[in-house]
C-alpha cells in the first residue's frame, strides 16, 4: 500500500478511486458521543447498578466477549435477520481482530490452510502470511458449483499434506470486486463447507449498502449445520474510530455443541492475550447509537446508502460515456450496492501503470493484482466510489479513458 | 484465571486480594469524555483542518502509529524522564497489543525464545504461548550480576540451539512481586542485552504511582546502546476502558538506524493486520486530557496514588499484627509504590489452597505459581491492595492469618 499512499502524497491533485474508506461527511461523531449516558443508564438497569456504578464500571477492565452482545445480537436479527444468542458473539476491535483471531485458531496443526476467493481482501491475507498460514485460492471452474469445487481442491490439498479449516469470503458486495454470491451458490458453499468442516468466515461489511434489487439472506441465516461463523462490524454503518466488530459463533460447530463451545473459548482467551476487552467507551458509543435507534441502523446509514448509489450510478454513468462503444477489452460489473466495482482493460495494470496513470493523468486506481493470490486478473482494477462525489467521478474516469485510450493505442 | 473468577462467584462475601485493577472511584469518564473536543480543535490546528473537518477525520480510519504519538512524548519525557521522538512511537490498544506485536516481531526463526523474570506477568506469557514462542526464566545466582547472568543463559541456550532475542520485565513495582530493579541492575541488563543483541521489552504501568523514596531512571533512559523498547499505557493512570497503550522503539536498535526502522515498520505492519489503528476516539481521549494537563499526569494520579499508599500502608499494618512475631517461615516485601505485595508462607499455597481459604475464611488471594514459569515460589501468594480499601485490607488478612495458623498447625 505504501506507494499508493506515495502516489497520493506525489500527486496530490490526483482524482483517486483507490481509497475504499467510508464517506466521512456523514459521521457524526459529536452525536453518537452523545448517547455513551444512554448505554450506561441501560448497563445501570440491567445489572441493578447505581448510574455512577455502571459508570465506573464502564471505565474498568470487563468481560473479554464484551458488554453489547445483545445489543448487537437483536440489531443482526432486525438489519440482517440473522437469529443469534448474545452468548455466542464475541466483540472486536473491529472486524480485523476477529480474523486475527480466527484464521489461527482455525489453523493449529502444520499443513492447516485457509481457502479464499480470488481476488480477496487483504486484511485475511495479512492475517495468515504474519501467523505462516498459508492462504489458497478457491475458483470454481466453468460449469462446477461450489459444492464440487470445495471438494476438489479439499482432495487436492489431503493428497499434498494439507488440510482446510476455513473459507473467507465476502458474499455481499465483495471487497475488491463488488460481486454478489446467490443464494444458490451460498448454500452449495455451506453445503461442501459441512462435507468438509471448513468454517466459513463469512464478513459483511457492506451488506446494508444494497441500492436496489432483493437482498440475499446471509450465510449465517442459509446455514443449517452450523459451519458459518460471522463477522459484523460498525465501521462502515458508524464509523471506522470506534473500531467495534464481532464474530458470531453458531451454537453447534458442524453439529457439536462442544466443538462451537472450545471455538467460542479459544477466541476469547487468544482476545484476552491481544487487546484483554474491546474498548468499553466505544462500545458503550455503539451500544448508545442502538439503543436510541431500536436495534436498528436503518435510519442511520439511510443518507450514506443514497450516497453511495449516487456516486455507483454516477460511475456506472461516466464508464458508459466514455467506454460504452468502440473500446475492445474493456468491461465492468454493475453492482447493486456496496463500495467498489471492478473495472477489466485491454492491457496489464500493476505498479507501473498505477503510477504512471497518476503522473500522467492525475487519476489513482488499484490494481487488482494488489488482491489476488495468484497471477490471475492481470487486466483488472478496482474503483472504489464510496468516498468521493460525482463531480471528481466524472472527472476521473475522463482521465482514466485518456490513460486507456493512450495505452491502447501504444498495444495495438 | 477461571477458577479464581468462580471462586469470587461461589464466595461472594469473601474480600478478594486477586485483582489488581486499578481503583475505579478515581475514573472521571464523564470528564475525560470531555476533553475530546479539546483533543480536536489541536487536530485542527495541527493540520490546517477546519474544526469541522478534524471532527471527521478524527471519525475515519487513521494512521497505523496513530494520531498522539507527540503528546505521548511530551508526557514520557516529563512524567518518567524519557526523552524520544513520537516518530518512534506506536500508539497500541493497550500495552497487551504492544507485547502481542513485539514478542512475534522479535521471535521470528525457529528456536527463538523470551526471556522473562521469573514470576513473571501473564500478558507476556499467554502471548508467547499463543506464537508458540518459549518463554526462559532468567534470574541471576547468589552473588551474580544480571550481565553475567545474561551471558550465561544466552551461551545455554545457544548450546541448545535457541537464541534469546528479548527479555521482558518490569523494573518498576512489578506484577506480580511488587520489587522494583536498581539502577546498578538496570545498568547490568543493558550491558547483557547489548552484548546478546536481546531487546528489552521494558513494561511500566506502575512506575507513577510511588509512594516515597527517589525514583530510579528507567531503563530507556539509562539506555545508551538502543537495546529498550518502552511501553507505556493510560490503563492505570487513567482508566482501562481507553485501551490506549504505547511502544517506544529506540533510534538505534544496536547501534543501527536500519535494524531500528525494520522493527519499526513490522510492528505497523503487524498492527495493521490487528486492530489496523488504535481507537481514535480513544486516542483522542488521552490526547484531550493530556492536553488538559499540559501533558503531565501528576495532578490526575494524585489522588489514586495517596489512595494506593494508604492501602499499602494500611496492608503492612496489618501484615505485622498478624503475622509480626512468632511466624515462621511468613515474610513479605515492603513495596514502595506500586499494586502488589508478595507474601511468603510455611507451606505450598496452590490452587486447592485458594480454594479452600476462600470457602473456609473468606478471603481469596492469588498464588504466585499463576505466575510462575517453573516449579519455584510454591510458598508465595501475591496480594493486590489496588481496588480495595484499608477496612477490606485489615479484615482480609485477620481471615488469612486464621487460614495461615490452622494450616501451620496442621503441617507441624
Amino acid at each position: 500500500m505504501n506507494f499508493l499512499n506515495e502516489a497520493a502524497n506525489r500527486y496530490p491533485t490526483a482524482i483517486s478511486f483507490a481509497s475504499g474508506r467510508p464517506a466521512e461527511s456523514f459521521f457524526s461523531l459529536e452525536r453518537w458521543l452523545s448517547a455513551v449516558p444512554l448505554f450506561i443508564d441501560h448497563m445501570a438497569r440491567e445489572n441493578g447498578f447505581s448510574v455512577a456504578l455502571a459508570e465506573k464500571r464502564l471505565a474498568q477492565y470487563g468481560p473479554t466477549a464484551g458488554i453489547i452482545e445483545a445489543l448487537i445480537a437483536e440489531q443482526l436479527r432486525i438489519d440482517e435477520r440473522i437469529e443469534c444468542e448474545p452468548e455466542r458473539i464475541i466483540v472486536t476491535a473491529g472486524c480485523q481482530e476477529a480474523l486475527s483471531l480466527l484464521i489461527p485458531a482455525l489453523c493449529r496443526a502444520p499443513g492447516d490452510v485457509i481457502l479464499a476467493r480470488n481476488p480477496t481482501y487483504i486484511g485475511a491475507t495479512g492475517v495468515a502470511d504474519f501467523a505462516g498460514i498459508e492462504i489458497v485460492p478457491v475458483e470454481p471452474l466453468a460449469g462446477e458449483d461450489w459444492a464440487h469445487t470445495l471438494t476438489r481442491l479439499a482432495q487436492e490439498l489431503r493428497r499434498a499434506g494439507k488440510t482446510p479449516r476455513g473459507l473467507y469470503l465476502t458474499p455481499e458486495f465483495d471487497n475488491p470486486t463488488g460481486t454478489v454470491l446467490s443464494e444458490l451458490e451460498r448454500r452449495s458453499i455451506i453445503a461442501g463447507c459441512a462435507e468438509h468442516r471448513i468454517v466459513v468466515l463469512e464478513d459483511n461489511p457492506y451488506g446494508m449498502f444494497r441500492f436496489e434489487g432483493a437482498a440475499t439472506p446471509a450465510m449465517a441465516a442459509l446455514d443449517d449445520v452450523g459451519c458459518v461463523v460471522y463477522l459484523a462490524t460498525y465501521s462502515k454503518t458508524l464509523c471506522p474510530a470506534v473500531r467495534v466488530g464481532a464474530a458470531v459463533v453458531p451454537k453447534r460447530l458442524f453439529g457439536s455443541v462442544g466443538e462451537a463451545d472450545r471455538l467460542l473459548a479459544e477466541l476469547g482467551e487468544r482476545k484476552s492475550f491481544v487487546t484483554v476487552n474491546t474498548s468499553q467507551v466505544t462500545q458503550a458509543i455503539v451500544g448508545g447509537v442502538l439503543l436510541k435507534q431500536q436495534c436498528s441502523l436503518g435510519t442511520v446509514i439511510e443518507g450514506p446508502r443514497l450516497h453511495y448509489r449516487r456516486n455507483r450510478d454516477a460511475l456506472l454513468r461516466a464508464l458508459d460515456l466514455a467506454f460504452g462503444a468502440g473500446h475492445e477489452g474493456v468491461a465492468w460489473n454493475r453492482p447493486e450496492g456496496g463500495f467498489f466495482l471492478s473495472l477489466s482493460l485491454p492491457f496489464e495494470f500493476g505498479r507501473d501503470e498505477t503510477a504512471a496513470c497518476a503522473r500522467e493523468q492525475g487519476v489513482i486506481v488499484m490494481p487488482m493484482t494488489f488482491f489476488t493470490l495468484d497471477e490471475t486478473h492481470r487486466k483488472e482494477v478496482r474503483l472504489a466510489f464510496s468516498n468521493t462525489d460525482e463531480g471528481e467521478i466524472e472527472a476521473g474516469v475522463a482521465r482514466l479513458a485518456r490513460y486507456v485510450d493512450t495505452q491502447s493505442s501504444l498495444v495495438q
